[in-house]
């Protein structure tokens, strides 16, 4: 038997991040296009933009950045915000899924 | 910002344990009865029958036994590993909701 674990962050009773959205933009910080990065992580172009939109909206905080020109025509970029919030939650996570598989031993395998 | 998490047991990938299941088999052996714990926790009684049979499945241990006659014509009662198996889910559960509360504390509030 194994533990699982979910965690993600909510504000007023609404989720802003999590698994999925530390993903996206992960993706959009190291492929620099927000189509890209939905491409990689499985979501649609649509569906990114309206999880950007949505976190920005919730979080107040600028994440992602339309920049322009160049080659390529045009990219995205993270925000000093964005890193901020997915270095903390990746930092949780991983406290977290360590504290989970100790306690976890501790109880059902002793 | 509020974080929140969620934990479960699998085995062989497939779920045995978690929150819900955990509500249902406490129910029953409140109640003395899967009609009414299906019920208390909102589910139907064919769903709750259906979760016990794959969790007495997949785990490989009796976890509720039917009882036969007595006033109101028999009920269910819960097995022994059943019993295990929530206080386990519980205790595991409680310290790690403490141990997640203090990791964002510390990393998204100090």
């Amino acid at each position: 038997m194994k533990v699982k674990s979910k965690i993600w962050l909510e504000k007023n009773g609404q989720t802003v991040f999590g698994s999925g959205r530390a993903q996206l933009l992960e993706a959009i910080g190291k492929l620099g296009s927000i189509k890209e990065a939905a491409a990689k992580t499985g979501i649609s172009y649509r569906r990114a933009r309206s999880y950007i939109k949505l976190m920005e909206m919730r979080l107040d905080v600028p994440l992602v950045y339309r920049t322009i020109g160049g080659e390529g025509g045009g990219g995205a970029e993270l925000s000093k915000q964005a890193m901020e919030l997915i270095q903390n939650y990746r930092a949780l996570e991983k406290g977290i899924h360590n504290a989970i598989d100790q306690k976890f031993q501790k109880i059902f395998c002793e």
